[in-house]
């Protein structure tokens, strides 16, 4: 694998005790190259990151509309959430409404991401479902989705293995998927996702591309050009849904509203779309080991191509060159983005 | 910073998803390089990896053996415990051997690093203790080592601000490092760890060499020789104390007991002795990011190295090549050791 630059690194008594490497692509609604680190046609699994782009068969289908689905409920569709309490009875809401209930979620059960949410489910002797899984809001979205689609059909029957490749639900998302990134798909290489989808392993310039459309419109046919904006909105409105408290989605989107929507995956990466730009970004930190490299690079990212006034700068500055903190509260050393990214 | 040689592989849908990169050195007691990746001259902070070469005071200065301390005791002393009940009740036992309590710990609290005993401790309403951060145990040792260093004074006094590098304890644990690793502390780099105790960056050949003396007892003055040979055997015949239920350090000694002693540090170290073979062992990911590079490095190294029978050598291979299991239990993957270290 070629050495891609250092993008991040974590600062410890004055020296760089870690460093993170990794590749990222800007691109505009037409394509061009706004700007670019490292190689970014090596086909990379984008997974959460691009759940926006899976969601759009939700609105496009009419089913979000159908089953009345609220902005929280939408953004939850695009989220990797915390499973925190309203994130659980969001969740809960939408296969609701959709006329079923949590049996119908194929994505597994794990404990909340959230520590208070762990804690308070450990308290109160309760153990999690699959509504703590932090992809129960997309899998809801998929459930709605084959809702919609099974018709006059027994629902529980039509869904049951909406997670495979072949199921009529996943072929709708694959097939959003691969017109918004303009990458096809059939070639590439799959994986399983932690939730047990399929995910495809897409050049970050795809996926780059694919953010500048959900951005602009532009590029996608009209009625996911009607999605992604919904989309933008509901998480633009709703920004506690999509990751969590005290989360970098959460946290970026409450500060910044519609002018960034931003989503991190697994395994280092993030994609963002900057509406007032036209711009689409995506990141893939070789290492992929956890989010703290991929957060400060997206907020350096968003230093040097968002206009921002005095406090907004300051606010993603700070997101961008983050304090380490020991356990008694000392200050050890920092996070933050290269010089590469963001010269001093 | 050079790009060091890719050391481990995160796969997925039959692609290397994620890549690791990092150095190596394996060192024999006479200092000659057995076999070495990356650059290995580099200095860094060794962290946690080192905690054998910081307890050495306690058992040379007579603390040990003064206060009655026990194989589980030596062996939490050299310990990144989870915190799970047998852990804090270890600690507290050599603080009450030495005639103090928690009171006197100056390493900050957190909540525990195993799962279960967050848990229990939510179930149960209670809050962590310093007793519960994963350094409690090499403090209790400082505490130890301070409380016989107070002798007729007031013990609590005396022990103020320990974790500072000019107190009269921290002087001898910096000591210990000194002569151990054969490097010029007085000239290094030097951070505050998670616990607050000063680090110091050290080279990977120093670091390995110090282990090869640990495994050997060669080079180092007759009281480390005999305190090493102690703490080693201590965490032998106590793995569960060096660090806890499922995690590498307790697996990999609860096998192969006295032939190997390791240790894992945070941002990505690993330091191990090789008694058998006379070698030291000395890891880091130069992303840092968490345990699981440099675990399957270290194991992999093992495989080269140790001569095992065919279980034995079953059970580390498994360790150096990890299936990824999702939340469903399906197996999208592993985590492996690169062909750089571990040929197919």
């Amino acid at each position: 694998m070629t050495a891609h630059p250092v993008l991040a690194e974590a600062l410890r008594g004055g020296i760089v005790e870690s460093a993170h490497r990794g590749a990222v692509a800007v691109i505009d609604a037409g394509g061009t190259v706004h700007s670019a680190w490292g190689d970014i046609d090596r086909p990379i699994f984008p997974r959460s990151a691009v759940k926006v782009l899976q969601a759009l068969p939700l609105v496009e289908s009419g089913a979000a509309e159908r089953f009345g689905l609220s902005d929280e409920e939408l953004a939850l569709a695009c989220a990797s959430h915390g499973g925190e309490s309203f994130h659980t009875a969001t969740a809960a809401s939408m296969l609701a409404k959709a006329g079923v209930d949590v049996q119908a979620l194929e994505c597994g059960t794990h404990w909340p991401y959230h520590d208070g949410a762990i804690k308070a489910l450990a308290a109160a002797g309760e153990q999690p479902s699959a509504l703590n899984n932090n992809c129960s809001g997309k899998h809801a979205g998929f459930v709605c989705l084959g809702c919609l689609m099974a018709e006059g059909d027994d629902r529980r029957a039509f869904l049951r293995g909406y997670v495979k490749p072949e199921h009529p639900v996943m072929r709708e998302v694959t097939a959003a998927l691969q017109a918004s990134t303009g990458y096809d798909l059939s070639k590439a290489a799959v994986g399983t996702d932690g939730c047990s989808i399929p995910t495809y392993a897409i050049p970050l310039r795809h996926l780059a591309h694919a953010f500048a459309r959900v951005a602009t419109g532009q590029g996608l046919r009209p009625g996911h050009a009607a999605a992604a904006q919904r989309l933008r909105q509901a998480v633009a409105r709703a920004p506690q849904m999509v990751a969590g408290t005290g989360r970098l989605d959460t946290r970026l989107m409450q500060r910044l509203g519609e002018r960034v929507f931003c989503k991190v995956g697994a395994e280092g990466v993030y994609c963002a779309a900057l509406p007032t730009l036209g711009l689409g970004v995506a990141v893939k930190m070789d290492d992929g080991n956890n989010a703290r490299a991929c957060e400060v690079v997206l907020a350096a990212l968003l230093v040097r191509l968002l206009p921002l006034g005095g406090d907004e700068a300051a606010f993603v500055h700070g997101l961008a060159d983050v304090p380490l903190v020991n356990w008694n509260g000392i200050e050890v050393g920092s996070l933050r983005a290269s010089a590469e990214l963001l010269p001093a």
